[in-house]
Order: C-alpha cells, then structure tokens, then sequence
C-alpha cells in the first residue's frame, strides 16, 4: 500500500554467528547473580574445534572456581584447540582460585572471545597475557549489553568503590505509595509483585528505613511463584534510629539481618561494601529513597507505576533537596515496559 | 539459534485490501478533529469500479457537507457503480444537510463499507435503508480502531449525554508538577509540548481552573512548529471562582473564552454540551483534576511523565476523594509510548 517496496534494503544488523554463544555465557551468568560478590557473576562456554559447545559454566561462591575453571572442566580434552566464550575479560590474578588466563593455556584453548575488559587493577591485562601466549584474543563482543546487564553493578563497584544502589518502588499514576489512611496492600499487580521477588533473589543486599519496618513490616525475602522462600537470602539492611518491634519479621531467622543506626547513605554503603555487598536493592521508605538522592548515591530507578489514581497519601520519594526545578534529579529512561497492569520504568541518571 | 524455524507459521493478520483504503478515509476524518462538532468528524473514500479512488471527503463544519458529500462531489461521475469507504454508518437524518444514504443512492454507488455503525437515534439505520434499497453493506471494518480513534468523543457523547474529557498533565516520575517554589517551567520534554499544542488544536474545548491561571498565566492556544497560532482556536474555559487578573492571557483576543463560576465538574460539562462542545481537554490544576476525577467526569487520562525526581512540590493530582486503597480510581493502560525523553502514558477508567 506504501512506496516501501522492500527492494535494495539491508538487514539491520549482520548477526555474528559467536553473538548466540556470547548470550548462553550471558544467560548462565545471570543464574549465578546475587551469589558471587565481592566477585563478578561471569559466564563462560567453550567451543570445540569444530564449533560446537564443549562445556558451559558461571562463577561459583567466594573460594569456588571462576566461571572459565567450571566450563573448561566440563568441556574436559574437547577444550584443546577450541573457543572460549566469556563475559569478562579472563583474570590474570591467582588469589584464593588460580588466574584464568592460565587455565585457559593449560587447557590449549586456541582463541578467547570476550565481551567487556576487566578494569579492575589486580585482575586486568588479561587480554596481553593471553596473547603472548599465542592465543588468538577478540574483546568487545556485545560488551554494552553485558556492562547495562549482568556485570553492571560490579563494573559500578571498581569504578566508584561502592556498591551498586537500584531504588525499586511501586507507586500510582499520580505518584501516592498508599493511600491518605496509609493503606498501600497490592498498589501493583501480582506479575509486578512476583518481579519484585526474582529481583531481590539476585541482589546481595536489600535495604529498607526503620519507619518502613514499623509501618509495613516487610519479611525482605525472595519467594519463588509457590510462595515458599528461595534458597538464595540477600542480606537484609535495616537504616534510620526508630525502635523496631522484637517481633518485626526481619528480625526472624531465615536471613541475616544488619541493622545500621543513623542514615547518612555514604556510611550506610560504606558498611556494606566491607562486606563485600556489590548489587543492593533499596526498597523504600520516601524519607530514605530521598536521602539516598540528595547523597547521589542512586544508580538507576526501577519505578512500577500502577494503573490508578489518588489524589492524596503519602509520595513515593520524600525530600531529595530539591528547592526549585532547575535542581530536579535529571534522568534518562533506558527502558519502559508492561508488567502486567502496570508501567514499569527502569532509568538512571542523565550524564 | 531457538528452535523457531518459522516453518509452517501464518501471517498474523490476514490484511483485507480495503483496510488500507479505511485507513485513508480515517487520515481524512482526523483532519477535521476540532472543527466538526457537535457533529462527529468522519472521513470518507470513494473507489470507482475499477477499485482506483476517484474522490475523498471529510466532514465540514456544522451546516456544510457532511464526508460522504464532499467525496462524492471530488468523485463525479466516477463514483457510478463504485465503492464508498466511510468510518461512520451513513445518515438517513435530513437536517441542516440532506441524508447521506440518499446522496450515496443518487450517485449510484454499489457498495458501502464502513467502520462504526451509527448509534444516534436520529440519523442511524443507514445500513438497512442502503440495503433495502439494493446496496451492498459491509460495515464493522476497522471498527475497534476508528471507535478508540477519531470518533471516540463523538460515541462517547451520544452515549452518555456529556462531552468526553481527557486529562492531560505533565509530571515527574515521582508525580510533581511542580518544585517547592511552584517552579515548573519545561518539567516536559520539548516534543511533549509541541504535542500538547497538537492535541489542543483538534479539542473542541480546553479548560483550566481560575488557580491555574493566577499560577500560571497560560494562554490555552495551540501553536504550530513555527510558534504561531494555528487556524483552529478551540474554546477556551475557566472554572472556578477565584479573580483573574484583568490581563490574563486567557482574556485576550485571539480565541473565544468561557468563564464558569463554581467547580462542578458535571455543570461545566452540561454547559459546555449546550455549546455543542464534544471532545474537551482539562489540563488543570490538581484541585480541578481531583474534583472530575471525583465526579467521575474523567474518560481519559494522558499522563507525559518526565524522567526526573522532585521529592517535594505540589502533586499533580489533588483530592479526588479517597480515603482508602480500595477506594483508588483504577484505570487501564491503553499505550505507553516515548515523547522524547518523557514516558507518554494514555489510559482509561477501568470497566
């Protein structure tokens, strides 16, 4: 019906036969996230000489092997003279496991194809080693996709010495997290509830206020889609000076719980970086979510807008600093989709 | 790469040939958003009997030609033995202009196909009348689509009795429409507003309340890409009681302007409905907002969300009496799209 007759265009993009590959490693890194930190969650697949997957493998818990080590072992002899995928660049550090960069010689891998460089100081350079050995060495592959995704918040971490903040909250159409009487059950829909629940599973660390906790008295945990808890248990943070109940459910034994007076944002990820918390999750109250603002110490925003109007109640984000419009937190949305009902933004701070 | 070869798989929608024709016939009928009320804005594509079009009308102004008229007279003589594609039911109503069904027999059109059927007591029924008088009939084509689109105001009129009203605000992600000094300048992105004058040009009526205009002093016209007024001055209405300052932009010349004492929403309205007003955009305040939306009197809401936070100001919403969660206006998201850096959200009361 259009002029458009297809003639003479181009495909928009020419597939790399090795992207496919790239995103099982990314996949198999995302399986591991939340268990890895202070390490980052990497994925690994090795190729045969013949091109076909030989073994696939992520990073294990502090102390376990790196993700090339599991792969390489799962590939076994199939390794020698094949490809090795991976997500980060190989480390060349041997601390409480061995540098990756030797594994992958001793193994007589012949090319490694990684997507983004390590730009850590101990464990970068990788890439040179690997190459003096001989080895055919390409970097770079879908590295943006894997920086925004699975390595972002540790990438955050070398580069700025803290840990990763995303502030999650679910608020109406107009902004309100509950109503005037400070009723907020089910603001947003059960697909964006059972989300939040996948989200916190890959999380290190989940931290609320103390006023949260006496108001809504969150359990903080992750629960799969039978309602029972997952087997990963991000630690749970509690900030700010107000007493919490003995019986407030963060209190229970299923996780760990660090509570931490005070509520100046620079302490409170000071403290969690010490632990080797990287990828943390803050859920709110408004007071805190501001505090966090004003301190520039949030990342991105992960907003679930519900599909409903108030009018009135308590606003989702509390005092941030902001006097007058030209000082407004500025942001760019790197993505909005449906999750189910509702309108969910994912943005980070404008450059 | 997945086990998705597209072997065997069918288009999704088989397309009829005639949809693109309807779809012309329906870019006619937007052009004349804004100029046809109380009357709806139809468009309509004569083919001749080789399936070429011969001529393409829209609705004139109340007392000029209605679109089946105006394309019918491009068409001449071509229209004998032809196709008429139209996005309403044709008229069996003479009123100012004489029934369309007699103006489609008369040329000797052979067939008629249109979207919506017409559900005004006074001017529906073509259908039958064409059939019984040996036409061919097809209509529902398209229907969904020109009933959410160009005649939504219309058939939201004729079934309720009262202008439909979509609500327009800009807000922050956190829902401010303003800093903590009342500053709001440019909280929208630039394509945001350059829509908003769009969309103003194709209202019957737009209306603000009385605190809107001591605040912010608009002018409530819309402007074309080079800033100067375009040709269609939609009605211009204040509500409310407090003073407006005797130069307020509102007051001046270049557009008619209605000041209504009082805030009901449900009085405006039925003011506005005696003007022969159908299609009505409210863009303020949050006091206003509140008191429609508490009315019930919102059957749009087009929210342009701005990828900043505020943390503190006045919301962009205001007391829309409720009290309690279960008491929230639910809405459905109709379409989430990005207006330049803004999130555009259209949705509507919930069923």
């Amino acid at each position: 019906m259009s002029g458009d007759s297809g003639a003479g265009r181009l495909p928009a993009t020419i597939e790399d036969p090795l992207d496919a590959v790239m995103r099982s490693a990314v996949a198999a890194s995302e399986e591991v996230r939340g268990t890895t930190s202070p390490n980052p969650p990497v994925g690994c697949v090795i190729l045969d000489t013949e091109g076909q997957v030989a073994g696939t493998g992520a990073t294990q818990p502090p102390g376990g092997p790196h993700a090339e080590v599991v792969a390489l072992r799962a590939a076994g002899t199939r390794a020698a003279g094949g490809t090795a995928v991976v997500t980060l660049e190989p480390c060349v550090h041997t601390g409480r496991t061995g540098a990756c960069t030797d594994a992958l010689r001793q193994a007589g891998v012949a090319r490694v194809v990684y997507a983004v460089a390590d730009p850590s100081p101990r464990a970068g350079g990788g890439a040179a080693v690997l190459r003096e050995a001989g080895l055919e060495v390409r970097g770079g592959m879908l590295a943006e996709e894997v920086a925004r995704g699975p390595l972002r918040a540790w990438l955050h971490a070398v580069h700025t010495g803290r840990p990763h903040v995303t502030w999650k909250y679910a608020a109406t159409l107009d902004g309100r997290s509950a109503a005037a009487d400070g009723t907020s059950q089910w603001i947003s829909s059960e697909l964006s509830r059972a989300e939040a629940h996948r989200l916190r599973e890959r999380m290190d660390a989940i931290i609320v206020g103390t006023g949260t906790v006496v108001t809504d008295n969150p359990h903080l945990t992750a629960r799969g889609a039978d309602g029972e808890l997952t087997l990963r248990r991000p630690l749970r943070v509690v900030v700010g000076d107000r007493n919490i109940p003995a019986d407030s459910r963060v209190l229970d034994p299923v996780a760990e719980t660090l509570l931490l007076p005070g509520d100046s944002p620079e302490s409170v990820l000071a403290a969690l970086g010490d632990r080797g918390v990287v990828d943390v999750l803050l859920e709110g109250g408004p007071s805190l979510a501001g505090a966090f603002l004003a301190a520039g110490c949030i990342d991105r925003v992960l907003a679930y807008i519900a599909p409903s109007l108030l009018g009135s109640g308590p606003a989702a984000l509390g005092d941030a600093g902001v006097a007058s419009i030209s000082q407004a937190w500025r942001l760019r949305i790197e993505e909005t989709t449906m999750s189910g009902a509702d309108v969910r933004i994912s943005a980070v701070p404008a450059d």
